[in-house]
């Protein structure tokens, strides 16, 4: 008799990371005015069989593929069951950005983790701990909450100062969320360029997983990205890999070397 | 030759509500397990028939169309065009809560606006201007953002007062989301259970459109906020009208009935 012990994301996180000796997540972004090739699904399935071995996680962006109406549905499908059927170790984020709360964000906790079969899914808690919680209800799956953003006007909210504690909302908010769970099933969405926010973010959080977009074209710098913030990370590019080459004949073997590139960036991080 | 005057969101709920003498929303938020009958669209087009003439607006909750995967793309797509055959006059909110930036909103804003082919969507602005501006290139549609919700986290996040200013964050992100729009394209998701931030926020922006949640079910007093926020309202009722009767034989009647009511404690408080 053997007795399985209960995953936290934290952990299926670690395995992803330990199998693929890489902590890389590779956006599938599917933009047609980009891609070299007419099919998202076909353009997808090149991309993940030339990068997969070398990476961590993948994570498609939902709007890409809403916008394309039954098409988009239909790929989005389709690639995570490729995901699965040929990198077994891989970490899928759904990136949607969801929030609602009470039988709202559980019906969207269901969308997420039963009919797309996510692991993880990036979510809003303008709402608070009501907009997270419903996605904790499965045990070995977890959410990264959107915390502090790479974009402009991620200061317009993010930045007010809270007159009673001298936090920032975007530290307060982790705080709160980082608090409603115990077993690694909340991390955090930090942005690559904001450094110093990520230091101080995982000074306060030494052992929550962080989801780290805006290496790449968006100037993080993935060496200082990775050094700090430590173990616990998925650093996501995803123009930069998919985009590399938007010619036909090599855009997978470019998205390959471009894979090796963040992966040679981030091992001069971590020396 | 007639000249066509651009209209805004604002306009075009003005419309939906004089044409309907009616500032009702119908939240279409279909639950398998309260719906008397197992077709999602069946059930929304019975009551979509039953009350189309009595309200200004449908709003799909799109999280329980997806958690049914392909079957609830297939019922939402029907349901809205059901809508546009039935019911010329009425407004459509996409209840979908989506946010992101630069051109994943775009790629959202797609989605909501021409796939799902919705006059408005609620988004979060978690991340600031960016999240809302792309949705604001589609000239007479609009967004809600969430601003003031009804759940008990909310304030969490939303209640902080910024040491700068002593504005609490909704505050803050109203002014600058309001501000977005000069055309009325940019209205607020105002929770009716907090009546004394509603009447704040209408003596703050008195031609902004809010979206009113949480009378009936959820405890906000229709009269009250009929009331506090005067003219440029929807509010909205889900599971008091659309679960009124749990029966088979009555369910369309008895949320033809629950309108009535819901417009007849609308008019009290209009007196």
């Amino acid at each position: 008799m053997t007795t399985v012990a209960v995953q936290s994301m934290a952990d299926r996180l670690g395995f992803a990371r330990s199998s693929s000796g890489s902590c890389v997540c590779v956006g599938l972004d599917p933009d047609l005015s980009k891609m070299p090739v007419n099919d998202v699904f076909e353009f997808n399935r090149a991309i993940i069989d030339a990068t997969q071995d070398l990476v961590a996680a993948f994570k498609p962006q939902f709007a890409f593929y809403e916008a394309m109406g039954r098409a988009g549905f239909d790929a989005l499908e389709k690639t995570i069951r490729h995901i699965r059927d040929v990198a077994p170790h891989a970490f899928v984020v759904a990136d949607a950005k969801r929030g609602d709360i009470g039988n709202t964000a559980e019906a969207y906790a269901k969308a997420m983790f039963e009919f797309w079969g996510a692991d993880a899914v990036t979510v809003y808690a303008y709402q608070g701990s009501d907009s997270v919680l419903p996605f904790l209800e499965y045990g070995d799956h977890g959410v990264f909450v959107v915390c502090r953003t790479s974009n402009p006007s991620s200061v317009e909210v993010q930045d007010i100062v809270d007159e009673r504690t001298g936090d920032m909302v975007y530290e307060a908010l982790a705080k709160r969320m980082i608090g409603l769970s115990d077993s690694g099933n909340v991390g955090l969405v930090v942005g690559a360029t904001f450094p110093r926010e990520l230091a101080s973010l995982r000074t306060l959080f030494p052992e929550s997983p962080f989801l780290i977009p805006g290496v790449g074209a968006q100037g993080g710098d993935a060496a200082e990205t990775a050094r700090l913030g430590a173990e616990n990370i998925l650093i996501n590019s995803s123009r930069g890999i998919i985009y590399a080459s938007q010619s036909a004949s090599d855009f997978d073997e470019a998205a390959r070397r471009a894979v090796e590139d963040l992966r040679g960036e981030i091992a001069l991080g971590r020396r």
